[in-house]
């Protein structure tokens, strides 16, 4: 038995992908991902038309999709993330049907029940044996976890699993078993390491940043939920980075351990494991090597799946005991509702990943943001578009200032009573409108060119072709 | 959000058990279970009755069985294996419906495609934290691998684990992920560990055995199949564990490496592995400690579910790629059929396990056994149960010679010119009866206590009331 094939194109041809199908694809490679690209190169050299592409998240680097979308081989895109050049393009309306986002809880809950059917799913693999039992944690493209990759292996009628390092029967740490695998394909290279690790930025020095990472570490100090067993997610922003070495600081001072740091992982978490801070860090994703470093090596540092994670139909997921995460924002209106899938003109350049899902099981959910970017201010009336929805957000962070959600008055006493500088959000609006004036309104006119699903499988709100 | 509960009672209560249903339990703890007896004493006390036990193995210790079944509590069982103290019991008829009987392997597959179904599967968790994550590397009653808990935990509608060493959230070196799990009980004790590791005997004194032993490692020798990246599965019997032995020395001589040890764990595998024969084990089971200690601390040591190690309807299963195993057998007949179900009265006293799961994986399938036992011939003309076709078994070694299956002429032709001691099956069951006599056939005439369904779902063979 073996399940090695010759090329690409040759695995394509054994899975019998047809038009009308949907490919699957993870993004841990992301930025530095060849596998992608590699796939629907060979699906159009194929003729094979009318794919639907489901990949974890879309980057910059995958701007042959638009190509491929106006050449009607691909026909449909599903995602949690898109980055800003194929998402101008959507946004711009080379695609005719809608993209459906989902949350990267929402994602592997949808292909589970069937809602989100995958044909055929492509693992890019650092390491792989012939019978494709495969890891992220070693070769020369290791990427950490595969925590996005697993719902695709199990619930895809067939699955190709691609590598650039392929190693005897059996590999060692399997994360990925066989047990979901039809063929195994080497290529040279899956991906670029230096693109791999484009997650993390460094800690912010702009003073803006810092002083906004210091009111977010003062929030959580005075939130009631900064004692032994904490749990923690941020993201790797330079400020909610610098908000993470902030809260380093005080939990070594306070001698507190929390449970454990979740999400796309970081060197600046895993320096606060290693630093006793938490017990553990639970990885569906790793931004820099450093990360990969920790996974491979520390026991206390372990690959989740992404239903473990945030799955909303499993029985729990991590995200339900999660404490307190830090997220960012691109717009929040005054009820509080996020927006991370567009700029403020009204062209994608992102998506929810896990911004919902943790919002939703955090005890305190709080974004950080400057009021101004771009002359544009944060608060708005209504979001252009609601990624996250305001009764799961808890905090807005910014250098002016900080709300406190109407529901949560307890907190908001807290908060004043350390002497933080607590208003509401509509005084913080007034303040940014001060500074940018009201801006234009869009028009909302033209077609819809995205379909937002909330983790539940609801529709939360739509995207429109940006005139 | 909390699935700690109070008790066993109270945690059969919230899952809604009801007359007529399905529990199940895994066997990783062995001769040493308390978890079983616990939960049925349980179910006994609710006033619960007409339940189905589902028990990857059932053990002596679980004798408490006897008396549920005779009060109508249990009506149906299944498992993949025996004991003789329950499986006189059931031989003698006490139970309506038969025993289904399945493999390692068919075990996991049935679950999956929903011909088995659990209602509520209750999984003994050497250690587990208060959501459901659970190991048994860690904890008092450590076990090692929880491989055949996999796909119960997966497919029951509800899941119950109970533990006896609870740990905070979230554990590290989690095996099944709290998003299986429904419910969280602690008792003082899940298991005797004494008890745990009963599964192995030590390597054989007695100079029957170690002949066998030695003409088994000759066998392999002259195989073609001892190279580099060799993959072999043994038990834990006393021969077999010789055999190993041996094999071990042939492999340092010739400075050969295998691939995998795979199977029920034994410390003598794990020496194995140390000394440089392996590359890894696979571990779906743990016979002693050192296994244990073994999988808890080396990363070459890996555990595997039960559908990765012989799931039939698997893309693919470690058995697939199996070079030798080395099984035992109470019967074997001239069609190299092999009986481990029963004694030669037809008591219930064994089960398949991975028998035949491997038996159809490896590309040289041993049995190993001596010629005459308890005054009875090994070799029959129609063994009185067949738990493994004799299409899948290649070699049986005897203290009196070596029998190959006609198919494998060319492997027949190595042997004798290595100058083993090769001869027809037929001559063999002469040399047994020469001593013995032939032995009375036993009459078939009671009713059906047990169905043996092949890996493939096909029913093999029943086993009758004995008289």
């Amino acid at each position: 038995m073996n399940k090695l094939v010759n090329s690409i194109d040759e695995a394509i041809k054994q899975t019998k992908l047809e038009n009308g199908m949907t490919v699957s694809f993870h993004h841990h490679l992301r930025n530095g991902d060849f596998v992608l690209n590699a796939v629907m190169e060979s699906i159009a050299r194929l003729g094979i038309r009318d794919i639907t592409v489901n990949a974890s998240s879309i980057f910059d680097i995958h701007e042959p999709l638009i190509e491929h979308i106006k050449n009607k081989v691909v026909t449909g895109l599903e995602c949690s993330y898109m980055g800003a050049v194929v998402g101008k393009a959507i946004s711009n309306g080379i695609l005719e049907k809608p993209v459906v986002f989902r949350s990267h809880g929402g994602r592997p809950a949808d292909i589970q029940q069937g809602k989100s059917k995958i044909n055929v799913a492509f693992i890019a693999a650092p390491t792989s044996d012939p019978m494709g039992n495969c890891t992220g944690k070693i070769g020369p493209s290791a990427c950490g976890s595969l925590g996005y990759a697993f719902a695709d292996a199990e619930y895809a009628d067939k699955v190709v699993v691609i590598t650039d390092n392929l190693c005897p029967y059996p590999l060692t740490e399997i994360s990925i078993p066989e047990v979901h695998v039809d063929y195994v394909v080497e290529m040279e290279k899956i991906g670029d390491p230096k693109g791999i690790v484009s997650g993390t930025t460094r800690i912010t020095r702009d003073p803006v940043g810092l002083l906004m990472a210091d009111y977010a570490a003062q929030v959580i100090d005075n939130s009631g939920l900064l004692k032994e067993g904490m749990s923690f997610q941020t993201g790797a922003g330079g400020a909610s980075l610098a908000a993470a070495k902030y809260l380093k600081d005080i939990m070594l001072k306070k001698e507190i351990t929390g449970s454990f740091a979740m999400g796309g992982i970081t060197g600046y978490l895993v320096d606060m494991l290693n630093a006793g801070c938490f017990r553990s860090i639970l990885d569906v994703q790793c931004f820099d090597l450093d990360a990969v470093e920790s996974l491979r090596t520390n026991p206390l540092h372990q690959e989740v799946t992404a239903s473990h994670y945030a799955s909303p139909i499993t029985k729990s997921a991590i995200v339900d005991n999660l404490d307190v995460v830090i997220l960012g924002a691109t717009e929040i209106d005054t009820n509080f509702n996020v927006n991370v899938h567009t700029d403020s003109k009204g062209n994608i350049m992102g998506g929810s990943g896990g911004h919902s899902d943790t919002s939703a099981g955090a005890k305190l959910t709080m974004i950080i943001a400057p009021l101004i970017r771009a002359r544009l201010p944060l608060v708005m009336d209504r979001v252009t578009c609601i990624t996250t929805p305001g009764d799961t957000v808890d905090v807005l962070v910014t250098q002016r200032g900080i709300a406190v959600n109407p529901k949560r008055e307890a907190l908001k006493r807290s908060l004043k009573e350390a002497g933080l500088p607590v208003m509401d959000i509509e005084a913080l609006q007034v303040q940014a409108r001060s500074m940018t004036g009201i801006p234009a309104s869009i028009a909302k006119g033209g077609r819809v060119v995205a379909d937002v699903i909330y983790r539940d499988g609801s529709l939360i709100d739509q995207i429109h072709q940006v005139q």
